[in-house]
Formats: structure tokens, sequence, C-alpha cells
């Protein structure tokens, strides 16, 4: 067995999805559970996602070989400073979160000569749903896991934790922070923005209604993303916003390009972004198999 | 049998489509179709996906109680003057165009005397794929056309068009034109611009394999569309620009609005565009069972 017992702080869909997962592959002994709906939390342990469970963050890390951090972003270093005395002794600590500068730059602050237990990591998974209610062993299966180490880190601590995904079924690779937070604003934080940005905008148009009524199947696919946690994401995008706005930024560069284009009938211009796009997708779609 | 003899002029995906549901639900005698490329008709023709074909437009026509137009918004005009000579008296014109006031500008030039048997229709259906090869009888079970009758349209000519649309599984509703045009602008064309120029942009950056490599799968959900045809999109877009100009300022106000909030740190205000989406988000799925 990978490890006796893991703590799971916030049970939500990824949090609960890994928790039945560890469980599932017999990668530890016990899991316990950390949150602050007692009911949720009690059914979780009734169903078997978890065994034990703590409203206390520090009792929840007690004795715990590994400590994942689940929850949203904003939450991040006061509960490092919370359960930093309960730690036991090279305790690993890992987290989930969409961006990683702000996870690393709490765990300087927090964790102090823990840091090098600190492995930060990125599981590319999730649904639209929220909550441990949605979670499912299978979440993390054929999906990638970015770990971004920094120079400090423990290289046994590492490796642990990617073992624990390749477990669970998940591709581990390797990126650097920066790199991590640009490659997520591009294809995971400005798509979210921009669909919530849309869908608020049309909500509000007079004809509402009738905007929604005759939208098509497209446009279902299109806003999925947008039923997403809003609270989950606005940490996402505060906690990202240098890369976020940069590449924001570029993208304004490229929709005034296209404006230009549709306002001056100019059809070649605009065909020619199109198919280059549709290039670039068809060959991202072959590329998963879909 | 509801026609005796009906001509689709461009066998395409939504052309292919209707061609197979006609004759799949007996609503008429033969379907003929017209086209360019000679291999895919003959093919077509092989399939049983129509009976007969044209590579001229005024043959194509000759006889047909029904001609649907199902070419890119571009073509319309010149079809409409090229096949005017070739229609029986009485014939009812229709097509399924994505913007309705250019097709409807174009009757008006080309049709003269024949205006009022023209009955600009939309079917509200659809995939990413293009062509022939992409069709199938089924696709527009479920979905609603639009129809936007003018001043002239005759009244049963518009009945038998909404005759045929339902006898192929569809529901019919009627707008008019302009709201037509800002309504899909908002639900459908804006998004296409939006996701064709976010991946051209994200394909011209540097680290372009890495940003494609760790996209979720929420992304390719968001992108879907941009594998639709680049020469369809771009006669759209250029066909509706005015209503699509309009809701893209609108959008990139409420764009500007959201990056103000993540540049400023602004959770609450950004939490509170993001509920606002989700709520609506949930709605429109719920409204339409997913």
């Amino acid at each position: 067995m990978l490890f006796d017992r893991v703590a799971i702080i916030g049970l939500g869909l990824i949090g609960g999805s890994l928790a039945r997962a560890l469980k599932r592959a017999s990668l530890c002994a016990s899991v316990i559970g950390y949150g602050r709906r007692d009911a949720a939390l009690r059914q979780a342990v009734r169903d078997g996602v978890i065994d034990h469970y703590s409203l206390d963050v520090r009792e929840a890390v007690e004795g715990a070989d590994v400590v994942v951090l689940a929850t949203p972003l904003s939450t991040t270093e006061n509960l490092m400073r919370a359960m930093n005395e309960g730690l036991k002794p090279g305790c690993i600590i890992t987290d989930v979160g969409s961006a990683k500068g702000v996870v690393v730059a709490a765990a300087r602050n927090a964790l102090a000569d823990r840091l090098p237990f600190f492995v930060p990591a990125h599981p590319i998974a999730g649904t639209e749903q929220s909550g441990v209610e949605a979670s499912f062993a299978e979440l993390f299966e054929d999906h990638v896991v970015i770990i971004t180490p920094l120079a400090e880190t423990d290289r046994d601590a590492g490796e642990k934790i990617a073992e624990m995904w390749r477990g669970v079924g998940a591709e581990v690779v390797e990126l650097d922070v920066e790199h991590h937070d640009e490659v997520l604003a591009a294809t995971s934080h400005l798509p979210h923005v921009l669909v919530y940005t849309l869908i608020d905008c049309l909500a509000r148009m007079q004809d509402k209604q009738e905007i929604f009524d005759y939208a098509a199947g497209g446009f279902a696919d299109f806003t999925r993303v947008a039923s997403s946690s809003p609270e989950m994401w606005r940490d996402i995008c505060l906690a990202n916003s240098a890369s976020l706005l940069a590449v924001l930024d570029r993208f304004e560069q490229h929709l005034e390009r296209a404006r230009q284009a549709i306002a001056a009938g100019e059809g070649d211009r605009l065909a020619e972004i199109f198919s280059r796009a549709k290039r670039a997708r068809d060959e991202f779609a072959r590329s998963r198999g879909r």
C-alpha cells in the first residue's frame, strides 16, 4: 500500500473523486475528510467515500502521510497555517489547484521548513458539476495531472504524489509553475471568462427569453463551462490574474482584427482566420480522439 | 403526399439530411439534387439520398413543386436568378440560411413577381460536420425551424413549408426577419466568431503544442463549433454583419467590466457576473433537458 492515512481537505468534486479512487485502488489504508458541511461529510462516510471526517483541519491532518488540499484557492494559505502544527514529520502536502503561482506563494509563506514536502499539482479533470455528490472514482482515468515541482521540492515526495495519481489512472507530466499558469490561462481560464461574460451579456438583453429559446445545440456545448461553480472560478481568475490578463489582451487584439474584417466585408481575411482555427481545432480533436 | 417533386439546391449537411428525411417520411414522390461535385451527387443517388441530380440549376428546378436553397449565403442571389426562368408557375421557393435579411434582399432583387412564393426559413439544426457524407434523416427531429414570412408571402405557400418541416420532425415557429437575425447573432454567430478567434489566437502562440496538450475536456466542448465550415461561417458573418457587430459591441462592454474586476481584484463583482451567468445557463440547460 502506497500510504497509510490520507487526509483530503475539501470534499468537493475533485476531493471526493480522489477519495473514492484511492479507496477503490487500495492505495491507502484510510481516508479522512475535512470540510465545513457536517451533514455532507457524515453522508460521505455512510456512502463509503471516506472513512472518517473532522470539521477541524488541524485534527484532520493528524497522523496523515499525505494531505491533499482540494478547496477553493482563496482558502489555501489560511488552511496551510491552520494545519501546519498538526502535520507529522515527513508528511507530504499536495494540492489540486488550477493556478499554481498563488499556491506556491502561499506555501512559501505558510509552510516554512516543510516547503520541501509540498508538491504542487493540478489534475486536468472535472465536470461542470460541484460537490461530493457529483464525485466519481473514474474521474482521473486517462486524464493528465500536471506537477509543478519547485527547486526545493523533495524528490521522493514528488515521486510519491506522481505514483498516487498514476495509481488512480492519470498520466503525470511536469511543467514549471509559470508555464503551467500561462497554458491554463489560455485553454481554461480565458474560455471560462468569455463564456460567463457572454451568457451574462445575453441574459441581460431585453429579448432574453427568445434568445435562449432559439439557441442551437452548439450553444449548449459552447456554454457548458458556465455551469461551473462561480466562487471557484472567481478564485481561479483572481489567483491567475497576470497570465489571464495577458492572454485576454492577446485575444482582444485578434478579436479586433476579426471585427474589422467583418465591418469591412473582407471575406478573404475572415475565411483565413476561420480556416486556420478549424485546422488547429481539428488537429486537437484528432489528437484526443473526439 | 405533400409534394410531387422537390429540388434541393446544394447537397451538403442540411440539404442532404432534408433529402433523406423527405424520402423517409414519404413527403414527396421524388427528390432532385443540384450541386457542383459530380462524383458526390452520383454517389448520393447510389446511396438513395436523392433520386436524380443535375449540375445545371435551371434544369434541376424544372417541374419542381418546391425548391429548397441550401447553399452558402453568398451564392443565393445568383442561384435565384439562374433558376428563375426554369421554375414552374406556383413553385414554392424556400431556403435554410442562417441569416434572413440578406436572403430576403436577394429574393426581392432576383425573384420579381415570384416573391410571394418565397418562404424564408432556418432550421436550427446542424453539427460541426459538413457535406452530404455527414447527412442523416433524423437531423431535424425535435429541432426548431424558424420561418420568417414577409408581408407579401402567400399564406398557403408558408403553410406548406411549415408542413414539410413538421413532417420531418421539427417544431415550426415564426419570427420577423430582423428579430431572427438579432437572436441568431447573439446565440450562434457571435459564439462562432469568439471561438474561431480564440483558437486562431492560441494556435499562433509560441507554445502552441503544449497549450493544446494540456487542454481539459471543457475545451473540447467549448471549441467544437470551430470545426464547422469556414466558408459557410464567413458568409454568415458577412451576411449578418450589422446584428453581429451590434451584439459584439455589447459583449465587449461586458468583457471590459470583467477585465476591470479581474485587474482590480474585485472578487465580489466577478462572482456576481459569474453567478448570474450560471443561473441563466442552468435554466437554459434545464429547459433543454441537458
